[in-house]
């Protein structure tokens, strides 16, 4: 069967908004096993809604629209849709009362332009929606099933597999081969390097394609295996992920939907140690990222984001002549800066981030992008130097990427140099 | 004149990568005055690249063709649309001597496969490619003129500034009406509440054409207005504006490029005040948030991610009497989190936030998504609950921006309340 996927806005058409619902969309669609047709983008305008909709409908057997279902005037996906097939809109009193509840029970003033979101064609069926205001619906007049979500990237990611694709299914049966991915995820080595190091496997052969896709500062691998039941699948896959691991082993650090903060949470609760930062140029954006992960308070005693000297006197016991015979930014700060947070935080280990993220600051000796790390614990404190060489935004992320990989790799064993 | 976008690719309509030249092609085109008719992804598929072309060109004067030009088999654009057009290709020995010089120059070994790359059909124009070895093309059959690059995103960049655009402008001359946009960023406010307040504003008559944008947790405001001259335009978007201005005026930060943390700095650096923040259940997403901002070392003097209730006391000087009494998670630690840290580090401002990101630690009195949020300075400290419903990270990214908004309006000596 054939999908065709519609996604509606004009902040999709004027380039203001990036559009990866459909994206997103077509990965689940060929992971069940059918095919995509085409994906089109429209602007909120019912003409180009609808002329889009007779140019899919040809090719695709099923659409999926997305967009245009907000309470504004400017969205028209509902009213588009029922001219287009000569339906009559009609109030839904139910999906009506219940929005009204909804916002009650938020506390949220009702308006009544929020009543149209409880507008459908007659004869449509409601697609629920478990994280927002607006239902999405489906139509069935003839040879394409049409069904109608909104663009909201979480109710997407829900109203896709709870109600879109279920609803497919009963329509057109589970597709016969079935389709599994596996993804590896690498940190410490470019696209380049990985494409050299596993480039030459074949996956025709091997009965894999492999992707490579950079996800900075990552590279992902990913597999994908056909296969007529899920235990072939599943081997095929394991063969191929075995073959690559052998090869990349020391800059895998997680698979699927793992995150590197994710790993290094699980890994300090696994062994029970607690953790305290000294961040300077990240900024706090390491605290951030593991304090992302739910129970993160477990293990995480405290972090400081110490921007001035005073501060990494004050707080750290960073000797102010450290301070001033090696800057701010030196292995020697780095390394008080840890012991210093592992010492007053009483944890087992200590981290300190010291550099120069950008766009100023930087000096012929220290350019912008010169980032010193240091990891304190009872086997003692190592510092590494970095230069990265991006903007202030990304000089950070990467900062506190390379944070992250460091502390895996201490707490796996394994040498954080080299 | 309407231009539509078609982006080919079986990398694309898998969902392995996410197309976002389209997304850039369109936001050149609508900033040269031209309208957007649809964008449309296909595989490399010579019957879905044949339907699309059919759909698109009727309703645009051009089209834009991304992807599908490498050497190997799978990429079949350049076949596909001479067909569609009954061209016969034939064989570029200009283009084809320039690629043969050019891997030799670079020390690469040539292969008859990259031969086909110099294929193009019958009376095309050439589009030279500067930053790659595959040529673009034009043709133009009747009513709609094509222009084929490839799709690699660094060759779009250049190719399409330097090669379609000054094409299309040959063909249709300049746009006669200019376009120009202006987006009001707005917080606080629901997207109905909005339209509630300026819904009624009627943006035919004005000349104006008014968009409503969710982008979580903000809700924007685009303004477009047509016109033929600059100032024209000016006149009528800031008209519009005005209009908004005085509905909307408290819950309104900031206009186009605007962020929250941005004004924020502005502020505190146009004052010449210093701040120093204390956050739990934001984890350090505040600080990495004004940190992002360059020059954000002028004003912030310390952050503190203080997770535990030690921490809290220790770097707070938060009494631990008043942690047993009323909860880490409390008004009264807010309050006392606010004026610990402004009084450690010695700044104008100190703010402190605690609450429950989720997904556990909440109790019947404190739920889930309860958080306080205190601001101390010379005229005092203040303290404001809040309840949020979303999950972890959404509940870090609301406490962060609420934050960031009380602080603007202390900035701004406007109430904190209400």
């Amino acid at each position: 069967m054939k999908v065709g996927i519609m996604a509606i806005g004009d902040e999709l058409t004027s380039g203001m908004t990036q559009d990866t619902n459909s994206s997103y969309i077509a990965r689940e669609i060929v992971a069940e096993g059918w095919e995509l047709s085409g994906m089109l983008i429209v602007g909120d305008d019912e003409e180009a809604i609808e002329k889009g909709l007779e140019c899919l409908m040809k090719q695709s057997d099923a659409l999926i629209v997305t967009g245009g279902l907000g309470p504004t005037t400017d969205d028209r996906t509902t009213a588009s849709i029922a001219r287009a097939f000569g339906l009559k809109l009609h109030m839904n009193e139910e999906i009506l009362g219940r929005m009204k509840k909804g916002f009650q029970a938020f506390g949220l003033p009702w308006s009544e332009t929020n009543a149209k979101q409880a507008l459908f064609p007659r004869g449509a069926e409601i697609i629920a929606n478990p994280v927002g205001t607006a239902c999405g619906f489906s139509i069935d007049p003839g040879d394409t099933i049409i069904a109608v979500i909104p663009g909201v990237p979480r109710e997407v990611y829900r109203m896709l597999p709870e109600g879109v694709i279920p609803l497919f299914k009963r329509r057109f049966g589970e597709a016969e081969r079935r389709r599994a991915r596996r993804t590896i995820k690498t940190f410490g080595i470019t696209e380049a390097e990985v494409a050299g190091k596993v480039g030459d496997l074949d996956g025709a052969s091997l009965g894999v394609d492999i992707g490579f896709y950079p996800r900075f500062p990552e590279n992902h691998i990913q597999l994908t295996a056909w296969g007529d039941t899920p235990d072939e699948i599943r081997e095929t896959l394991a063969a191929v992920e075995h073959l690559i691991v052998q090869r990349l082993d020391r800059y895998i650090f997680g698979y699927d939907d793992d995150t590197i903060e994710g790993v290094v949470a699980a890994l300090l609760t696994e062994k029970g140690l607690t953790l305290a930062l000294a961040e300077s140029c990240t900024g706090g954006l390491i605290a951030d990222r593991l304090t992302n992960v739910p129970g993160s308070s477990l293990f995480l005693e405290r972090g400081v984001v110490v921007y001035s000297n005073r501060s990494k006197t004050e707080i750290l016991g960073v000797p102010a002549e450290t301070i001033d015979r090696h800057g701010a930014v030196s292995e020697e700060t780095a390394f008080a800066m840890a012991e210093g947070i592992r010492g007053h935080a009483g944890t087992d280990i200590g981290i300190g981030v010291t550099g120069i993220a950008g766009p100023s600051g930087g000096t012929p000796e220290k350019p912008v992008g010169t980032v010193f790390i240091a990891l304190a614990d009872a086997d003692g404190t190592r510092c590494r130097e970095f230069h990265f060489r991006w903007g202030r935004r990304r000089n950070k992320e990467m900062s506190s990427q390379v944070a992250l990989e460091l502390l895996r790799r201490l707490l796996r064993g394994v040498d954080i140099h080299g």
